[in-house]
């Protein structure tokens, strides 16, 4: 596999940073992180106006622009001829004198394969677990992951497959994911605070306008207990059942009927997105 | 200079990770930072402590013992010549499959020289100002600087140098730093909740014991305010005056007597460490 650092098109394994670049030293880069269907990126536009206000947001002392990220991109597809994928973008504070403070920025794009959830979680969901906390600086995407990735022990622990962040009572994101709520009423609930906004979450609001009712608001730990049916959305993931958080088992304890009429509306969408 | 890692002596400038490295993916690393002094580390085993309790804290796989890493500082030391430098110790999340779960630790240890503050600093103090925040995982030395680094723009704009945390009132650490308060009754007063507790705090303590009453409680921005002297301490910065808090002046404007004294005191402390 090819991958592009700081202006070069090397082997994926010599994809090196020296240890004084600011992701190494203070955990500080932006990145993002979409697939490639059919040779192609899916929704490419948004994910670059995201890692872009990533960056901004960050104060990256960026030399990179849209078009020529762009560019890179369909020169990696073009020399790794992986028809489905995942691309990610890295940019980093770079190589820091100081070891605080952002230098020229760093970036890195590799290609890599895709590992999809396996099928039955689609058809029977996941079980989560809940646990206090709020990101920091939660608009943007950057690597800090810390409290995800010290998580997992106690998500494991639980035999659980990912964990769902709240606070003060109103649940906000996963670590990687959306989460959307459908009501008994039948309505398409999501939040809009203190989350980093899915691009998938933005589809999926696409896709179910005019189909159902959809509300953006806060939503409570008693709304999760008592949801319809629940669902997470993430590149990776696409549109993926929870059928337990906690103990609590949501729905029939199966993928529910709108959850699965939704993942088969995004696959086409998809498909028809890279046509 | 030479630096170690993962088991090979390098020149620094070939001290590189892979971009997998889970510090890189997802800013998952502990580290620690100490001086030396006339070739000899100063208060060793203080941070090889520290250091041993973040790698467990963090659930890093990591291979290597105590003595294996003072063993390796010794040979830097021995190696690279520099009397008086820093030494930095980094363990990462290592080279993850998923880019998410832990892998073998990655162990980067690298020397280098050291920037202390300027005489005009410690003679005169500097200016700080105050943010409502609070560390993740507080307790543990990661390398999540994610809001330290990304204040630096405020910070500047302020015509400050740094920037103290507080939380619901009561003030915590500075990114990189302990506080002190000296009451104007004569007591040094340092928190101990939600804070890094610092080697150099540690030191200043058992330094201040039998001289100075000591009081270990929370601090709130009020005590900051009518403090007669405040002063920050860290590896690098040893004992420094905080002369300023956003647009207040503390005490004089100047170093206090009481922070000056330490700050003499600490230093002979220091010599006698390595002696």
């Amino acid at each position: 596999m090819v991958a592009f650092i700081n202006g070069e098109y090397k082997d994926e394994e010599k994809a090196l940073l020296h240890v004084s670049d600011l992701s190494i030293q203070r955990g500080y880069a932006a990145f993002d992180f979409f697939r490639t269907l059919d040779f192609k990126p899916l929704f490419l536009d948004d994910y670059l106006e995201r890692f872009f206000k990533s960056i901004e947001l960050l104060r990256l002392n960026n030399t990179y622009s849209r078009q020529q990220v762009k560019d890179i991109i369909r020169q990696l597809i073009e020399e790794n001829k992986l028809a489905v994928s995942g691309i990610r973008m890295t940019m980093t504070g770079g190589y820091s004198q100081s070891g605080y403070e952002p230098a020229t920025a760093n970036l890195i794009i590799t290609q890599q394969k895709l590992a999809t959830p396996p099928e039955e979680n689609i058809k029977e969901g996941i079980k989560v677990i809940t646990y206090e906390y709020q990101r920091d600086l939660p608009e943007i995407k950057s690597i800090n992951y810390l409290m995800g990735v010290w998580l997992q022990q106690k998500v494991k622990e639980q035999q659980a497959s990912d964990v769902l962040y709240y606070k003060n009572n109103i649940v906000t994101e996963f670590p990687r994911s959306n989460l959307f709520v459908i009501s008994k009423d039948g309505e398409l609930i999501t939040n809009q605070k203190n989350i980093l906004e899915g691009i998938t979450r933005k589809k999926v609001l696409e896709l179910a306008a005019g189909e159902f009712p959809v509300i953006i608001k806060d939503i409570t730990l008693d709304e999760i207990n008592n949801a319809a049916e629940l669902f997470m959305t993430s590149t990776t993931k696409r549109i993926l059942p929870v059928t337990r958080v906690n103990d609590k088992i949501i729905g029939s304890g199966n993928a529910g009927q709108i959850t699965t009429a939704l993942h088969t509306s995004f696959l086409s969408f998809e498909r028809s997105a890279v046509k």
